[in-house]
């Protein structure tokens, strides 16, 4: 194999921003094969871009099943992601996911074990991992820098978006379409990160989700989340597209020291002395324990963003790298999305791992009461057609 | 009256730090005339300070009596603060209670009920709210500088205290002594300022209380509340004994903008437009309002702290000045930490104002269990009394 050839199903704004990608050559050992969507409108930047050295589809099945690919890249809305992916590797295909891997952890679990029985890989498009600023904190954390963890406190609201983007698309923001709100399209890279950097999840939660609390829609625009973890530590993960102009902060303590990632920027205080041990051991009532100046981490290293990802699968399939973000790793954030919907359906803590089925048959009643938005064209059901 | 003459009731920590203030000549129309304190050795840095220029009680209503003061200022543990300031307006003296106002809202209401039908003055040791920051912040939301408040997250985790703060005294971090921890000794000057600062309580507290999680005490040294306001904003109050080197910043985002006070430092961003005209008139689907650059904003006023209460204490006595910070507003701070520890203990949501009996029988359930330390010389009952 010469070249990895990727396919695309879904033209809209994540389909075409990966095939942008490509055109400008970052792409190294891959090239755009064939895309495909229902509706044929949205070709028409390809069309013009590249013309007839790819094929079109207007049905997944029938492009997996062309021979023109070796991956396809899976930028549908979410519902769909579990079982075209299934039908991917079915296919015996390569696949990539947009994030969240899914709406609700069963049909997650579904693709999962899928991909379990299949040699081909899977990967997910969590592209802010190969932000080397979270990849930094990553490392310091398994290094053991900050000690044990104790804190853990997101707040990141700087996902804005107005009315307009919520009507701009049939499916953005009902239950029925999208199954959630800013926890299933804007914050799935920072649920990610969240679990990812300090390498563990929350044992609990207790979420308080305000559904259409800032624009006319359906799901959640504003989250407050408080967790718990099995070591002790707890945290907080705030998020909402209403905010301007927002904070990205996300400050971690340990018992060694705080990592402080705020607005892209990286600040690590090291203490002198595990604050454990100080305190029981210090004479001083109010001393804090010694600590050394603040330093901002230099980071050298470039951000690839989505075409790190893209990448890293030419690559694992050509067998030159190891998979950097594999699916199974999608189902955290969607875990932690679900749990805190849950926990605000049910005005309650909810333990992890989650009730699969419980909160499928939550998030069912919702959908059973979905208003279908005017524009119905890029509708897909529950089950993920299209 | 030439001098307004201070009475020190309780000769710890805090007692002996007002001295020194004026001692120092900071308190231009006030003098110590007298203290109290049931434990002589207490008396050390005043008889070596002022010697027989002031007079020496152990019992609090013999000075009360004695006529050697104008006002009080209690400085005794806090369950004694409502009983003691009641004993002072009944025998015609001004007072000047240490926060918190009292450790629970029964208590503290029965004090501004005395209060109500007295003519003397009863103030409380915010100082707090004399830093200039605060005071700006505070004056830049009745102004309408941020519009609407959609948003409040303090952290607020610079209060560290080692096991050796809390070995220090019998009657600290017991339920029967102190009647709680962070929330009633260290963080009552954030409880009043998260509220005094946005002009408004919260109407709903989710509190998670961890009781000797860090520390070998029977109360609270580390909490993580989600608060909602009567206009549908939200917010979280995160506080610890136990976090180094701690963070202190206090965000409080507008519909017209965002103020960050960040370690005494204070940001601000204006938008150019209000976001909630924004959000629907908008055609921009990401777009966030235009904002003008974030500007800090520069305090040139002093901080008077604990004297700047002092001095206004005195200068309102002779009539010179307004009460600055009244007793009354200090029940708000105390209905906070109530409605945290009441949420956490019955872990449910706890809607404000609480009810103030249902609290005050569970905490009296957690006195009967509390224990005595060894050194129960400064140990005071659940009634105040020392």
């Amino acid at each position: 194999m010469d070249k990895v050839r990727f396919g695309i199903v879904g033209c809209g704004n994540m389909g075409t921003g990966h095939a942008k990608n490509f055109l400008a050559g970052k792409i190294t050992n891959g090239v755009i094969s064939a895309v495909c969507d229902i509706n044929a409108d949205k070709f028409a930047f390809f069309k013009e871009n590249f013309g007839d050295s790819i094929k079109y589809f207007d049905d997944a099945e029938a492009m997996f099943k062309s021979g023109e690919c070796d991956v396809v890249m899976i930028c549908t809305p979410h519902y769909s992601h579990p079982d075209l992916a299934i039908l991917a590797m079915d296919n015996d295909l390569n696949c990539i996911v947009e994030k969240p891997a899914g709406v609700y952890t069963l049909q997650v679990k579904k693709m999962l074990e899928r991909a379990e029985n299949s040699d081909k890989i899977l990967g997910i498009m969590f592209n802010q991992r190969t932000n080397p600023v979270f990849k930094k904190m990553r490392q310091m954390i398994k290094d053991g820098e900050l000690g044990e963890i104790k804190r853990t406190n997101w707040i990141i609201t700087t996902w804005y978006r107005s009315q307009k983007y919520y009507d701009s698309g049939a499916w953005r923001a009902t239950w029925a379409g999208e199954g959630g709100g800013v926890l299933y399209n804007q914050a799935p890279h920072q649920l990610d990160l969240f679990q990812w950097i300090v390498g563990m999840m929350p044992t609990k939660v207790r979420a308080f989700c305000h559904f259409g609390k800032w624009h006319n829609i359906e799901v959640e625009d504003d989250v407050t989340c408080y967790c718990e973890y099995p070591n002790g530590a707890t945290g907080v993960f705030i998020t909402t597209t209403a905010d301007a102009p927002g904070t990205n902060r996300f400050e971690i303590t340990g018992t060694k020291g705080t990592l402080i990632f705020d607005n892209n920027k990286l600040f690590f205080t090291k203490l002198k002395v595990d604050e454990r041990e100080h305190c029981y051991s210090t004479e001083t009532p109010f001393g804090a324990p010694e600590k050394f100046n603040t330093v901002e981490i230099e980071i050298n290293e470039e951000y690839p963003m989505h075409s790190g990802i893209c990448n890293n699968i030419a690559n694992a399939i050509l067998g030159l790298e190891d998979v950097y973000a594999p699916a199974k790793d999608g189902i955290n954030g969607v875990e932690l999305a679900n749990a805190m919907h849950l926990s605000s359906w049910l005005d309650k803590t909810i333990s992890l791992p989650i009730d699969d089925e419980l909160f499928y048959e939550e998030l069912k009643k919702r959908i059973a009461s979905s208003k279908i938005k005017e524009n119905v064209t890029e509708r897909v059901d529950a089950q993920g057609n299209i």
